[in-house]
């Protein structure tokens, strides 16, 4: 288990993206990165492939914490956001697990910050579309 | 044990990201993100801290099959690589180690992904400051 995702329907990709974002705000995170996996493989590689994008989501308290703990804990941050298109007008939203963070670094000062944004991030993930399933 | 690092001394910071991301380059490895924590953290909370950038570093083939592998893979991609200012001219250049994903996710085809990036990047780490330190 390293994460839990959801599915959107009825939403194009570009609303996706904007619901994601707007929930992840409300719970306290920005986004610090967004790759556009897509346009990364068609551009280097030719490839094609559906809509992808990696949003590095960061609650700053929770992040300056965690690094407070454990300075190298960057290794492990933003937590990532994915959100993919797996048919038309069907987005998966998935969530890195903060508890990835326990799993691997442990401690206390890392396992609070985990189980704070381990409970926003899910919080996110209902509004969007109800019951987080487990990845 | 989650990644590796190496110190280089002598250098400024700057000049450990250029080192950092021309032997990244090297080994077939793109910048895709680039996060100034130090400047975010400023940002957002006010705090004060070292320098301190997460660069997400991607070998598109590489990505590529590990997505073609595991759609939701993309929650551990792309491949951090920090480097943080620990004291003048003294910067720790850490990498995630790719076997995270392994450990994690599982499956031959990630297995051989990440076999693959992790030389590539242990090359990187010894290439920049000698043999590679486990945190």
């Amino acid at each position: 288990m390293y994460g839990f995702t959801t599915t959107l329907s009825g939403v194009s990709f570009d609303e996706a993206i904007a619901q994601t974002t707007q929930a992840l705000k409300a719970e306290g995170f920005g986004v610090l990165s967004d790759i556009n996996v897509q346009a990364a493989m068609k551009d280097k590689l030719g490839e094609d492939m559906p809509p992808y994008r990696i949003l590095g989501a960061c609650n700053p308290p929770l992040a300056f914490q965690a690094l407070q703990a454990e300075p190298d804990i960057g290794l492990l941050l933003p937590c990532n956001v994915i959100v993919r298109e797996v048919s038309s007008h069907e987005i998966v939203v998935g969530f890195l697990d903060p508890q990835v963070m326990v799993g691997l670094v442990g401690g206390a000062g890392v396992k609070s910050v985990a189980d704070e944004a381990e409970q926003r991030l899910r919080r996110v993930c209902t509004k969007l579309g109800g019951h987080p399933v487990s990845v």
